[in-house]
């Protein structure tokens, strides 16, 4: 197949003749696919609901010498901060753990900056004139989101295929009015690429002129590999304090993707500074989250190795969904030079790069054809891509048959929007 | 036996000795004893442990249509908004179900005020110079700690035996810069009094300067009779729209005196415009909460009549344990006028008030003898009780053997710091 782009406008309009009548045709079977979140598929919530089951009898709720079911331990339970210390390689005593989401850990964790400000900031953010946040991009949606909720002005930074852009960043954090930065530095979201050590050490060692400058690292795909073996990835903690900045980062992960997405426990880990400062704050919002649950997960995933295999089995699951999307692009847009993307080996998405400008159009034809994605811009802040050339593949939640078809429906697309966009420069 | 207040110096002294011979003789068991928070027994804790059975098969999982493992449905479970909405007499839409912590919910309901404002406020409280606080006292130190955390200028309110002074919260609502007000209507914290309808109906009528006036109504004890039959009360939110105040008020409800205090579930209820405001701020916060154990309950509980007949339980093993602590102040605190005391049918606490002066010696003289009574002071903003009269009894966590030996110290230690205040006048 000869490339979109080397094609002269007789060989586009044929082509797209031949495109547009197999997407009428798909049109016509009036589906209904979903292909817009990370969202576990019901083979893996059947996976693991056997973790109702380890709690039977009375005795079963006492652990590290605590009755689970009652009032107590703001920090969490002991046994579930080890379990999480051992995954993210910190000390059990730098791990909080919280309840079903560690978006709201993330939250507050902002939210407190700005209504008591940091444990070394001279006043709330509440109280400043302009927060600046730097947002790699693509990103998270719901990094950005909290962001623009608080009234943030967020800059853009380029993604390179090993994180960030450290030049741009190391700049941009000479304003002081820059207080803080999102990274999901394990298989990014939506990239799936691994922060290069360089990229985490520039990081770690960064000298932001805000003192109070806040890294929010996103580890939400720590052990989320769906091909080949579990990556060591640097603990974030350690790394900070090697350079002084043991104070700047907070690093979020959650079992919302290793046990049930809408009941599994989220934790922060931070350094003893950080700690001491949110205990306080945090004994006036809550009194514990859920230790009934935490003692659940301990019981359930017992440890890392507890932990590593069971991903395993969800990768059982996942891997052959990744690959149907990889071979869908491989084999229908690869040969065309109208789009690019990451092979990641973990997380939960594939970020395609289209050529600039059909990003939105594409989305359309997809929404049109019975497919939902993610917004096109999504992965931008404030929604907004300046190339509108991302989109986020989230093949997770439909069974393999219905992913088929969906990408049929995505890649039917994207050829027709390039297209279109050839035919009409 | 005569009152103390009415003894000359000789009588006094002579009852000193006896009473500190008593005291003593009490210390020198070396007890180790606790009645300082409202925390549910073991006895309760098993008598509900049986809702961890309600979920088995894959199956159980699908609820109005909706796999709750999975994400979604910020609002919660619609039918445990039912359910809730049928206990708190509004409707299922004005519910938003949360996690294991009302406390999170009021604290998060309060952070918003600051950080974004309410959904009529002129500008988030975060960019006032003050804001003032209405603390009906004595009352719940964890509201007040909620105040105190945002430094708000609490202003501590007289209670009646009939709910807060309506005069004089009449008269403060006039100031511009008083925001708002904590209430527990029925069972108060720690009077363990109902608001009569009288002081519901002008709570829900006042016209507060400032427009954005919030009431935070704790409904903590809503079901929660340990004497006698559940007692009717009047809907807050309807009582408030009969005034044009449907958007003044956020009520606030939770499972944690009626299945487990570390992993129930909470609500608030709200207007819709309310609603409307809040859940476009909380869908940045979260996905859901934990609808799992939403889901347990609604299992477990079933309705309003399953509820109340579950709480008669918790009256079984909660009742013997006020009366023992009633028995034990008629028989030996009433004849000496030196402390009075509602007696409450409900709510989680006997609340003493001693003759002025004497409550934080009463507190020491019991912390010397191994008892653990909540920090005299502590039912007042700031920790402050102007008159340190104030002591509260929590007699749910011991079982009544303890219970027994607890209230011998209470009323010995209270007895002796009479005594001395007495004779060092």
């Amino acid at each position: 197949m000869k490339k979109y782009t080397e094609m002269n406008r007789a060989e586009l309009k044929a082509e797209r003749e031949r495109v547009e009548a197999i997407y009428k045709a798909l049109q016509d079977q009036k589906l209904s696919l979903n292909m817009a979140r990370g969202k576990p598929g019901k083979e893996q919530l059947d996976l693991v609901s056997d973790i109702l089951d380890v709690l039977k009898s009375d005795s079963d709720f006492i652990c590290d010498g605590i009755d689970v079911r009652n009032y107590g331990n703001l920090e969490g339970l002991p046994s579930c901060q080890k379990l999480f210390a051992e995954v993210l390689g910190v000390k059990p005593e730098n791990i909080f753990v919280g309840g079903a989401a560690s978006l709201q850990l993330m939250y507050d964790t902002i939210s407190k900056a700005y209504t008591h400000g940091r444990v070394n900031s001279e006043k709330p953010w509440a109280k400043l004139d302009c927060v600046k946040w730097l947002c790699p991009s693509p990103g998270y949606d719901r990094h950005f989101g909290v962001s623009e909720s608080f009234g943030m002005t967020m800059i853009p930074v380029p993604m390179t295929a090993e994180g960030p852009d450290m030049n741009v960043v190391e700049e941009l954090v000479k304003d002081p009015d820059v207080r803080g930065m999102w990274c999901v530095p394990k298989y990014s979201n939506p990239d799936g690429i691994i922060y290069s050590e360089e990229t985490v050490r520039r990081i770690a060692s960064l000298k932001p002129a805000a003192k109070d400058f806040l890294l929010m690292w996103d580890n939400a795909y720590c052990i989320h590999e769906f091909f080949g073996d579990f990556v060591p990835f640097p603990d974030i903690l350690s790394e900070c304090a090697k350079y002084g900045n043991e104070d700047m980062v907070f690093e979020f992960a959650s079992t919302s993707k290793i046990t049930f997405p809408g009941a599994g426990i989220s934790v922060f880990a931070c350094s003893d500074n950080n700690m001491r400062y949110m205990k306080k704050l945090l004994d006036k919002q809550i009194i514990s989250y859920d230790k009934v649950n935490q003692l659940r997960h301990v019981r359930y995933l017992k440890d890392k190795a507890g932990l590593l295999a069971l991903m395993k089995r969800h990768a059982g699951v996942l891997g052959p969904k990744f690959r149907c999307v990889l071979d869908a692009l491989e084999k229908e847009i690869a040969p065309l030079g109208i789009a690019e993307w990451q092979r990641p080996n973990g997380g939960y998405f594939v970020s395609v790069n289209t050529m600039p400008g059909i990003a939105s159009a594409t989305w359309k034809l997809c929404l049109d054809a019975g497919l939902t994605m993610t917004n096109a811009g999504a992965t931008f802040p404030y929604g907004k891509d300046p190339k509108d050339s991302n989109l986020r593949v989230a093949p997770s939640l439909p069974p393999i048959s219905q992913l088929e078809k969906a990408m049929e429906i995505f890649c039917v697309s994207l050829r027709l929007a390039a297209l279109n966009k050839l035919l009409a420069e």
